[in-house]
């Protein structure tokens, strides 16, 4: 980040070269963001192929859809790695918050 | 999925069994999924970690937060991508609005 500073400041004397160098970084790691966001989604496509295949061994063995204690205790062990990580652990009570209630909707519509 | 079909009926004899074959069928997938949000994590860390330098360059360039075309247009890539790996279009949909809504309050927060 103080690298980037460096080189806004070596050449904002022309205006239009410093926002054409802001640009270029931005475009840059908008590059690596796509990077992320296609592993993620990748990653996410393997989780609710598990999540289905669970829904559909709950189904057969007459198992609840849903399951508290074991969403609790995912909460916590992603909280405390998003702090690890850096990340703000809201961010992953999000996260996790979309992924539990699309797997509980598709285990409900299986158990059907 | 017809291999745990298999598994699952050669244990149906006795009940108990087979109840706890589910269970642990269940318990491996469950490994599978943590390490998969374990990932997901980590990579939202360091994608946060690039929106937030993305940030301060737009603060510095005084550009806006928000960017609706650069929007539509990774919201269209991660549709495709969905449709390819087999994941339904409308969970990388939530996926992009939770990160897109967190990144622009973050961007907000550092103009300020």
């Amino acid at each position: 980040m103080s690298e980037h500073e460096t080189d806004t400041r070596e050449t904002v004397v022309d205006k239009y070269t410093a926002t054409n160098s802001f640009a270029a970084q931005i475009q840059q790691l908008r590059q690596s963001i796509d990077g992320i966001d296609t592993e993620i989604v990748k990653l996410l496509a393997r989780r609710f192929a598990i999540t289905d295949t669970v829904g559909q061994l709950k189904a057969q063995a007459g198992f609840a859809p849903a399951d508290p204690d074991r969403e609790h205790q995912q909460v916590a062990q992603l909280r405390a790695l998003a702090e690890q990580e850096g990340l703000d652990p809201m961010i992953v009570e999000q996260y996790h918050a979309l992924v539990a209630s699309v797997a509980k909707e598709r285990h409900a519509h299986i158990a059907h």
